[in-house]
């Protein structure tokens, strides 16, 4: 399947619910074990967590296996895929085993911890013909579906900049910096709606922790695009004001997403700027006539759903089509490679960093 | 008089207005004009311009001299002082010429259009013992009065970041770039309200120029404060809806400066992050702790006023005081090493680099 | 216990759980079985519905009695109280039965469909020595609790007007108009903040039925107040946008709230006109000589918690107490008496209405 | 012309400047000067003001004929048309006498301080062949014109309610009332955009005067108009928040004017409800059935100019065009007439008062 033709809108499939178990029960793995109860797709037979207290509570009365035994979760013929939504750094191990046991696999963002899990996971699922899916959620609201769609076909013309905002007054992580924490939603969102995925020409960040945390807390994100488009993020845990804002401007016309504001989430700007001549003058000096458009302003309905029914949805639905996910495991490569990239920036004072793995072609896992 | 006695609020002076010429009857010129005859401390004398016939519509049927002789202006004993609204590349000439024939002199942003030419006035007026002022208009604006006074009285506490936006479908000049026209504004504020003045540890820009206008049209300034702050800009020309928005994190509070809304362009907000202890676990890793603080907000009332009324008052108390403007030549070297720097950076690809001139001594100029 | 201590904050009770039975499985029973289940002071004993079916639905596995019949409800010695959330034509029928019963009774908002049944059902109440109390949500918010305190304690001064807007597409009821749909809500709340309670000199509406639907969808409410102040009430089920803001103009500060803005819902604008002097001029008129002050805004933070709670918690801490509760059936009375003005000023063509039961000492019922 | 090709938009008349004269130099007298200054349609010859001082302020300079005589104004032939801006209570006298004297007439708003005498000047200018313009200067500006032609081309529907909320802490005016004062803004605006005009089924007006002013300042105007639908106006002058919203609800969509947001001024809504059927239950109660829509929401790009040059060019057209311009004497009246109803009201604590003039043919005034 093209990835212009969206999955995630396609009909219902009409076979019986396959098994899943949830693995991890802390702060993301309720609204799965939520979510996959209340599917058609998806019958939820197991939750599975080292603090077996925590998963009992999570199931809530749920007629299901609570266990704190992965082994014991892996090893059920009826579990046909494999949920996690524990810490990042034990993504690896948990997709690993799940992987070589058969298994389809769900990771809740960012996909692993290094880019080399990551790509040790991508590859494995290949290898093996089974999904890998990144939960990455945003990709499912009816407003980023919209998005996708107007700049798929065209309506925003060339992306000439995006700039994210995603700020409020937000927990320190006690094991993740600002950027691992919140950037994965900008950045699996950029990488949903640009043609063609997220393949910045280079990675360059700026953080700062001003309030002695031991890990950025406020952070930026320079993104220079294929084309001379630039892409920016801004995240930020300190901010007692709430921005969730992403302006994606176009040759064409202009979208602003503000995500906090339910009567008006997207707005299309039918503005911009013609660049209608350009010469060198006397002075040597190269010089640029443009003309404003001073247009309407558009924002579509959207229908009222929750993301995470949308996205259970598309892995059953790529389950059974054998196909991969609209959010598959190498766009969550991709958005790791970035957030690494962006890791190695700081640590060079901000230098443009090359974000490798974007063109070296997979390796083998063995 | 300290720095810590803002002068704008000064008591009028007595007395009778000096004499004053505005070269430049471009954009600014008639703003000049306008401000200076209904100040009482000033009596406009004469408006300059290669194009005379622009100088006499600014002029307006008003009983001063048109010319384009900059020497017959220069020439005259009744005029004490002259104003500069001319492009930035001819700034240091006209200034030179005036300041040299004993003229004190007001420079619209940015003040030069080097560090070396800036430099280059700052030391001539010190030597003649005139004042040199740059006119950083936004500094006299209330609202940016307020924030001086509530970072100086240190409402904020200690400052820990400061992200500020103006972004807006602007005009492309045919000269600068992005930074150079729009920057000024956000670093001369910040040069006012941070105490001591902007001294950022350095200066990593990213800009892009997606319209191929020839020169960065979205640009994004990172600036390391010491202590531990950064200090963000973002400025854009192409964006279709306009934001001119400034927040200030601080360990007590944060503000946040809209200057679009006009019922209530600053909020205080008693909101914040408490680091309460920290610690190195077990696995190594440093961790926070922290404590959330959700308090009131708060919006002063801010009178109405024009902020060139107040900038043309605060030249003519600087004069007669015989002290430094609240926005002195320094000032305005201080936007232009950011702004050179920041040049120098986006030759870089970004990389942080020093803002020099602010460590030098300055060198005495012949 | 005065009205002026309000009582919602008092310390929570000692006792065990009192059992309740909730009656009416329609729209706003599942929120009271939720609220009810989840209260340390309530042990939810069963729901009754005529419609078994839905009543189990909403029963949804707890260990609790699902019925269709009342009588077997108010037989059971455990039930203490009973909360009504069925249509407001069935309130007294079976309010009348459970205080008949002894139990104390908490009833959906309005209290009753005529003034003459919630009186019978006050009077009952009394002479039976039974808690009945209203269930006036949003008195129990904490945006509205903050309101009462600072009209209470004078923050405002003397209320000079108040305008409370409330508009959104809303479902056309099939047996009520605007008035009695939405108004509830704004009059409940004029009668928790106003000191005094609601208590209006008269009721003017007027109301359209632009689409046919057999009754006003669009209404205004007119409620001349002791001392030359006004409120206004404005409904409407036809608006696209949705608004909900309540302005109170006092002689010191003016308030609005806006509970559609969950980061400043509440402003307290220090802003005002004083009258300062009045005369008769020659020409025979009245003049006056006013001054506007323009000071500060101000929004007091609000802590996050659901409402419904607080209001079981306060039907508990009343029958406990053995007073009367915040919102009693007296406050639903008077709600409901100028519900009935208004129709009557509505087949009047808007003429100003008495509000009668207001001076009048209430019947004693047999 | 037919009213539907709004006039306003015509082509720019070929001929010479026509001479005027403004009478007034208060409030409003400099914006008339300086516009018709501007106009290449309007020679300014003189400005006419009891307070000659003013007057020379007002005329500032420019070549015209200052004076306290009305009678010299009048007797020049030069002076074909006068502009008339001062107090209510005189613009019969004055424009009766300028009628008399040939010249046509503007009229500031509103058109006189009575409805009697409103239709003696429309009868007057009749009699005499000359224009009689009404200055409803909010028709001109871009917001309405555009909401007059979308509601003339159908796009709203059928009009089902209109909200109209005109609050700010506003001058307490010497002699008008808050509906004299404001209220004929919104009057204006719903003649001019209503087809037909504004022909309310009669007038139901609130007021209240809490700061003891002696004259309401805060008003509430309910107009029924035909076919059901019903205008509602607020009007205040004690609101530290300023609104200036109004909403047109129609039977296809809805369109919010909020004259605040000048990003986005006119907002559509393409959303409503729909009565889908209709009938009478057993239990004698008639039901309605509705389906909602939700659709997109649109914003019209519009232009940006100042109202009172396309007002000024109106004015020139109409009598060049010997025709009546878009706001002439009888929208005049026709605000003035709701006014007097209102007044009429007010007296009747609400009541529903009959709009007599407009049903009445003018009769001739000798």
């Amino acid at each position: 399947m093209s990835a212009a033709q969206h999955p995630s809108t396609s009909a219902p499939a009409p076979d019986a619910p396959s098994g899943i178990a949830v693995v991890g029960a802390g702060y993301w793995g309720p609204n799965l074990v939520r979510n996959l109860s209340a599917s058609p797709d998806w019958e939820l037979l197991a939750v599975c967590d080292l603090d077996q207290e925590r998963a009992r509570e999570v199931a809530a009365g749920r007629p299901v296996q609570v266990t704190d035994s992965l082994d014991e979760v892996l090893a059920r013929e009826d579990v046909a895929a494999v949920a996690i939504a524990t810490p990042a750094r034990t993504h690896h191990a948990i997709a690993v085993a799940a992987l070589r046991a058969g298994k389809h696999v769900l990771v809740e963002k960012p996909l692993a911890d290094s880019v080399e899990a990551g790509r040790a996971m991508v590859e494995l699922a290949r290898q093996q013909g089974l999904v890998l899916m990144a939960d990455h959620t945003y990709c499912y609201t009816p407003a980023v579906e919209k998005i996708r769609e107007l700049v798929a076909e065209g309506a925003l013309g060339q992306i000439l900049y995006v700039d994210s905002v995603r700020i409020n007054l937000g927990l320190i992580q006690p094991d993740v910096d600002v950027f691992w924490d919140l950037a994965p939603h900008d950045l699996s969102v950029l990488d949903h709606v640009l043609p063609g995925g997220l393949r910045p020409l280079g990675v360059a960040a700026q953080g700062s922790d001003p309030v002695g945390a031991g890990r950025p807390c406020v952070g930026y994100l320079s993104l220079p695009l294929p084309g001379g488009a630039m892409a920016h993020v801004h995240v930020n845990w300190l901010s007692p004001t709430k921005i969730r804002q992403m302006v994606i401007g176009g040759s064409e016309r202009t979208l602003v997403w503000d995500d906090l504001n339910p009567q008006q989430r997207i707005s299309v700007y039918d503005r911009g700027v013609d660049l209608v001549q350009q010469s060198v003058d006397s002075a040597d000096r190269r010089t640029a006539s443009v003309s404003y458009r001073l247009g309407d302003t558009w924002s579509p309905a959207l229908p009222e759903r929750e993301a995470l029914g949308a996205m259970v949805r598309e892995f059953a639905a790529s389950i059974r089509g054998e196909r991969a996910p609209a959010t598959d495991g190498e766009a969550g490569l991709r958005v790791l490679s970035v957030l690494e990239a962006a890791a190695t920036s700081l640590r060079a004072r901000g230098a443009l960093v090359d974000v490798a793995i974007l063109d070296r072609p997979l390796e083998i896992v063995r």
